[in-house]
């Protein structure tokens, strides 16, 4: 390719295949749909690209990322800050967010707990999380980890850590997904939610 | 979601979900890792994609893209000038790089005709072909445009345009995909491979 293209081209085909989703063949359409939207598309990128790298932060006290730092999540009165939601990761928080789910506070862990990839405690955002319980203000974390091991597990290890601190710890039902059929589901997940049955 | 991350990060997200292949779901997931590895992944794309916006050019000679005009292609002394392959796109023109299919110039049309459509010989790259044809030192045409209908109709179409001219115009065998199973090929592919069979 390198006689076909120039490198500048080729370096940012190299580097679109590196996003998630994307391989060779498909970095290399989005590289051309890009060439031939120049205005529309190209420039309004790349400067997007250096706005964002330039104004990104981590927010300090719940880990979510945002331009600012406390986020605008941590900074917004309307919110309830006696209620953290814990997740693993921002785009769990997106996802809660996008189904306005709870008008709360979060708290961001960064992943779960992994004996194997020798990832503990101190490598994940609990000691601040710890410290976030501990305030008057905070009457319930709700553990938002994800149903999988490695999020129950993590999910247990907090439980044992806030227990004795005075607050509330909750986690998301589990059960039937809205929309979901009986017959496409997991036994795991049928058999929670005829354990987990509510009055009609 | 404006009260969750900030506009750079929504406005990035909006510019991603535009691009072929991602959606607004895997745009967000684009966003969220690039604002993860800020220092190995999105700096980088954002100079990438800056260079190439300042950079390319579209070839005045053959349509194809490149950061010089003339193109790479066709300053390549290496190459034979007397053979030229007319694709529809750059993408096709890639392609046939990657298979190194042949060292020849190419000529990119930038579509198809479509009556349709409204698209026209003047809207290609198709005057400035029959211009390439008449110099001398051009002796074959090689018509590598796609096999669907509209391909082939500007095939014909070109084949009218560049008879007389004293050029040989060939086009591409059609036939069984090398490791194609017979079993999965529609019956206009396997009658032109019977139709146009080889001695062995």
């Amino acid at each position: 390719m390198a006689a076909t293209t120039g490198p500048e081209i080729e370096r940012l085909i190299q580097l679109l295949a590196k996003l998630p989703g994307l391989g060779p063949r498909s970095a290399r359409r989005v590289a051309l749909t890009l060439v031939k939207k120049r205005e529309a598309l190209l420039t309004p990128l790349a400067n997007a690209l250096t706005e964002v790298a330039e104004a990104v932060k981590v927010c300090s006290t719940c880990g979510n990322i945002d331009t600012a730092d406390p986020c605008s999540i941590c900074t917004d009165p309307r919110r309830d800050a006696s209620l953290i939601v814990v997740v693993e990761d921002v785009s769990d928080l997106w996802a809660l967010e996008r189904a306005a789910a709870i008008s709360a506070r979060y708290h961001v862990l960064g992943g779960t707990l992994s004996a194997l990839d020798g990832i503990g405690p101190d490598a994940l955002n609990i000691p601040q999380l710890i410290e976030r319980a501990h305030s008057a203000e905070v009457t319930e974390i709700i553990l938002a980890v994800n149903a999988t091991v490695e999020g129950q597990t993590t999910a247990h290890y907090l439980m044992e850590q806030l227990s004795g601190l005075g607050v509330t710890v909750t986690r998301l039902a589990s059960g039937v997904p809205v929309g979901g059929e009986l017959d496409y589901l997991d036994e795991g997940t049928l058999s929670a939610a005829m354990r987990q049955r509510r009055p009609f």
